[in-house]
């Protein structure tokens, strides 16, 4: 089975806008054991997606097309579907009735040209879309099989995990279900991690293993399994997360939608200890990350960058003569504990660049850890990269760093 | 003239990496002048190459093909660009040297695999790359032409500005200069701004105007002008800049490559002022945002992310009963300016949600500015979106109403 990519818009082609759904789809693709080897780009032009949607589907199996589907004069992926099966379109009078309802429920009249969004090519089939008004489409023609999904990224992930993906593999002859699992890993690089689970892969046929490179959020490692049922998958997953735990150890960060700042805050309320954070080169990036879980409140006090030196030794006291040095890095992590009144404190001072400081290197950092009934500790290390780079390496090695510290707790 | 572009890569198609180049490619050939109506993405598979580039080529006058220059046997795009053409790959001497003394200019060994990055197309030309060891190929065909570039979007970037765009604009018989400039706004919509600059965008000829859509970061009107010399062509765009400016008045924050976060520490270093920060929502965003341009300590002091309600009142003095209130980002703004010994003190409390507090709903934000010489103000907005959305705005508001007031001082 293959199924192939066409996005529509001229918006993507005059690089407005980045097409990222046709990667997300392309990995979807991918966990599913579906082909896809031609993905395309075309503007907002009736006779370019016929011409594009034909010589795709003179290859593929399947073409899934984003976008074109929204209420105005230049959304053509309607038209250009009917076009292609030689048919009229037809207005549906229950999308007529569903895309009033969805106006009616924000308090607002429906513009007339929303009821283009109601016309479907006859012989097509219309697509749920929960999230919005512009209702998908699957057309049949031959053996082959388009659809028509949004261009809003997260209507057309809705759509396509919802509609799509099981109906491509109900069409593979294939009645399993196919689960995914992400274990994200910080600490090492690709070349290392594959060869921590070389046998695993290399042993690989259900569940499969893949690799994924995520930059400064590090490398994920995907398992998928296929069963009869979801349960019977599940158990597949935990089991190989099991075997590839063992192997890769406290690399493993956080699985699926968790994250370093979500695992970490979970690690504090299991001790139901509160953190707090002095900053120096990362100016504020470490609590902003702390910031973003919800009920984040419940273990995050707050943060205090200190990004001059006078803010170091007035709020946070901090008497080391070098302000990027192993002293300072242990004080302001004290000062995090003592004036945000926290259990534990963490610190970060370093040279961000452009120029060096005090001789030191650009990318030189220290990380400061204070935790309850531990001497504080303090950790050096040299980032690459440029300003930006080695800015958020630094957060993300600081978070890590007191995600390791905990989980080692007794 | 009409140039199409292909990029070569399976974890492109794998979604394992989102390709960006051919957005940021269309978007220069736009400014030029320059049709571009077809964008592929094919895997490391050199048939599958070939057949794309000569479909492309059957209606396109130029392709550039980004990527699959790489060392590795994955690496296909010389071996397609060939068999497309016919010919034999030659390994270039000259090359071999080049790749070579990069290697040793890193202190370390060439792989002998890198040596098929030497090896040419008989016919082709060779597009020095200063950044890296993968050169670009030009190759002509019959009356066409077709530029390979690497994937690594910095050295694809510094070779299309350098070789493939001049190129281009010589084969359209283009002998003049073509220079950009943004303008970036925030503060209005699309079709609101769109109308304040009809009667420009009316009138263009040369220079050209248009808008581009940057999400959280405002709209960007780009004017984009053509002469025989640049200082010619610099004279247009200042020109059409000061019309634009008079339209747009304080919509405009920077140009180019500043940022809302430089202008704003432009403006307070111009009167010697030090800022201090005091954020609640967003969790350090403020604090790192202006930390971002090098030199930002000469006028940011530092944040204090009071996350928790106590750390507002202990650390900050804030007496206020609600957190977010009025009183709230007086006091906290006011305490910026105090506990970070700053000249302006600059705040921001709200609700993020998921969940409403204190019975004000999600979204709610209160903006506290402390300028010297006036009275501490605080501005309350109504941000839509959700959390990470909420707080990315608010953050950028607030830079932009600090920005307005100090442009405003006499």
């Amino acid at each position: 089975m293959r199924c192939d990519v066409l996005a529509v818009g001229t918006e993507l082609l005059l690089g407005q806008i980045v097409d990222t759904n046709s990667a997300w789809l392309g990995e979807q693709l991918a966990a599913i054991g579906i082909d896809t080897y031609d993905h395309r780009k075309v503007g907002d032009n009736r006779d370019r997606i016929v011409a594009a949607l034909s010589a795709l589907l003179e290859h593929a199996d399947a073409v899934i097309v984003c976008g074109g589907l929204g209420p105005t004069q230049d959304d053509l992926t309607r038209d250009a579907l009917a076009a292609l099966m030689g048919v009229e379109l037809e207005r549906d009078p229950e999308l007529v009735t569903y895309i009033g309802s969805i106006f009616g429920a924000r308090g607002r009249d429906m513009p007339a040209s929303n009821l283009r969004q109601a016309d479907v090519p006859v012989g097509a089939t219309v697509l749920a879309n929960p999230m919005g008004t512009a209702p998908g489409l699957r057309a049949e023609l031959d053996d082959k099989v388009v659809y028509c999904v949004p261009g809003v990224p997260h209507e057309l992930r809705e759509m396509v995990t919802a509609h799509v993906l099981p109906d491509l593999l109900a069409r593979c002859g294939e009645e399993s279900v196919i689960v995914s699992r992400s274990l994200k890993t910080w600490g090492t690089s690709e070349s290392a991690l594959a060869e921590l689970i070389a046998d695993r892969v290399d042993a690989q046929t259900n569940p499969t293993i893949a690799f994924l490179a995520r930059g400064i959020e590090g490398l994920v490692v995907r398992i998928t399994a296929k069963a009869p049922t979801r349960d019977e998958a599940e158990a597949l997953l935990t089991t190989e997360e099991k075997e590839l735990r063992g192997a890769l150890g406290e690399l493993v960060f956080a699985v699926d939608d968790d994250t370093m700042e979500s695992e970490v805050l979970r690690l504090l309320l299991e001790r139901r200890w509160m953190l707090g954070v002095a900053e120096s080169l990362t100016g504020g990036l470490v609590g902003a990350r702390l910031a973003d879980p919800p009920g984040a409140s419940h273990a995050f006090r707050g943060t205090i960058a200190s990004y001059q030196t006078e803010v170091k030794r007035d709020l946070l006291g901090v008497m080391a003569e070098q302000v990027v040095s192993e002293e300072a890095a242990v004080e302001m992590a004290e000062a995090a504990q003592r004036v945000l009144g926290a259990d534990v404190g963490i610190a970060i001072t370093g040279v961000a660049g452009p120029a060096e400081q005090d001789g030191q290197p650009v990318g030189t950092v220290w990380f400061g850890i204070a935790i309850p009934g531990a001497p504080t500790e303090a950790v050096t290390a040299r980032l690459p990269g440029d300003r930006i780079r080695i800015r958020q390496f630094a957060t993300i090695s600081l978070l890590n760093l007191l995600r390791l510290r905990l989980a080692a707790l007794p």
